[in-house]
């Protein structure tokens, strides 16, 4: 099967057991609504190359651990659009969620994907309660506080923003998480696999910053300029396009050169490639074009 | 070492463990303000003295789990209090969350305590990763979707209330949580203890909606009457005074009959009561005066 269809089914599954029981309805349909029709799901993807990289033993933990950092991103994504962050319409081309359902059921939604995302874990112990409860070590430390998305989104209401830091922890925590969380789900130590997603992240966020400053609102599916609009820091804004291109492959170049020795490493390089010249295709770059997500 | 003293300790080590690394101050400062002053600690005072019933055989893990069952509560406070629900402006006798601070951080500090409880317990694997993982599925079934508080207020976004899933799962699910966790804690089996933490709950439920009738906004330290401004169901309304009391006795006594055979039996059931009592005094019930809690 194909990494995307293992991460599309597993996402299928998570959701579904998220629903039953006594549950109202309306918050129920939000949970497909948040996940479905999903981006590329990255995060998955990257955690699942890094398991088979590792010697993937034990697949249905590895699709349980990628919908789970999948369910997480989504949730962060339900919360970020609020009226009180981004107040975003849109989103992945179809209306936000509160605007779509309301704004408690957006709360209420991203509260639910969260606890999911950790509950899917936990019932995977059967799987290997060693690796489940690392899985949920690594995935809690870098989407709460004092590491992860959270403390990354609560530097916009700060009075003086501490760039590297907002950047690496709403930004990278997740990717940090994909690369160890997939060692983790083939029964490798965690900590060699940091850097890789460090740099995976930083590449990501020029990336987004380039997007966001080129694209045009109906390529990314999103209001574009947002950065700019809110005045949050930018990669572009600090070292212009070409500059910004130039860093991105730096980082590209440095990601490859952490991979950790495994038994899949130069499929795993080439994965990295590919992550990359889908983010900044080559041809898009002269164009000054970058495609969305 | 008394109850309540274990467990004011580990709820300010939960918090500190929250705090450091690149984290912004004011969503820090958020998590203290959020869990101190406490309420009365009722859910981890009852998980606790399930553990000890049990004969608790690793108390350090009882405090982390009682610790990260009243950090989900104190989150659940925090984002019910926000303007799109219940637009608290008070909350034990302080400014609620998104009053003190903002409303952007009032969502990320309850995002941040829900993820830190479950990275509390997740770092107590050293203690049992078998117990850590069953700890993690109870507090995540009893918190989110579809059988947790999150599906609980999730039913007032509905066009018609089913009143006996709404209290089961925001008041009661906690609860269950409590006596199933406490049990965990000291290696038993979680099943037997639903019904323990199912009849706490509705008696819990009973005691508010008599607190909400008939107590004065001072005493509650919170607005008094939110049930009848919200149009939520209330036993005061359904019963009566008199006969909402009666409820309350015959489910203490249910709650009591059906503690699971252990070695400190006779003790929990002392504790059941006392608990009764303070919830509604003898005194209390003639001059119609309940105290908050």
């Amino acid at each position: 099967m194909r990494i995307s269809d293992r991460i599309e089914a597993a996402v299928g599954r998570a959701v579904q057991s998220g629903l039953g029981g006594m549950a109202p309805s309306r918050l129920s349909a939000t949970l497909d609504y948040a996940v479905n029709p999903g981006g590329a799901r990255i995060r998955p993807t990257i955690l699942t190359s890094v398991a088979m990289a590792c010697g993937e033993d034990r697949p249905e933990l590895t699709d349980v651990a990628g919908a789970a950092l999948e369910l997480m991103h989504c949730a962060s994504l339900v919360h970020d659009d609020l009226p009180c962050f981004d107040d975003a319409d849109m989103r992945r081309g179809k209306p936000s969620m509160h605007r779509a359902f309301s704004e408690p059921l957006a709360v209420l939604s991203g509260d639910s994907l969260i606890i999911l995302s950790f509950h899917i874990l936990a019932r995977a112990a059967p799987l290997g309660a060693d690796r489940a409860v690392q899985l949920i070590d690594v995935l809690s430390n870098r989407s709460g506080m004092p590491n992860g998305i959270c403390a990354g989104q609560g530097w916009e209401s700060e009075a003086k923003i501490d760039l590297s830091a907002y950047h690496k922890s709403k930004t990278g925590a997740l990717f940090i998480a994909a690369t160890q969380m997939g060692a983790i789900c083939a029964g490798q130590g965690a900590e060699p696999w940091e850097d890789l997603g460090d740099q995976i992240g930083e590449a990501f966020q020029v990336a987004d910053d380039l997007r966001d400053a080129l694209c045009d609102e109906c390529t990314l599916g999103k209001p574009a300029g947002q950065d700019d609009l809110h005045g949050r820091p930018n990669a572009v804004a600090t070292f212009g396009v070409t500059g910004a291109v130039k860093r991105f492959d730096d980082i590209i170049a440095g990601a490859i050169a952490s991979i950790p020795a495994c038994s899949g490493e130069a499929a795993l390089a080439q994965m990295v490639r590919a992550y990359a010249d889908r983010l900044v295709p080559a041809n898009a770059r002269t164009h000054n074009v970058v495609p969305g997500e």
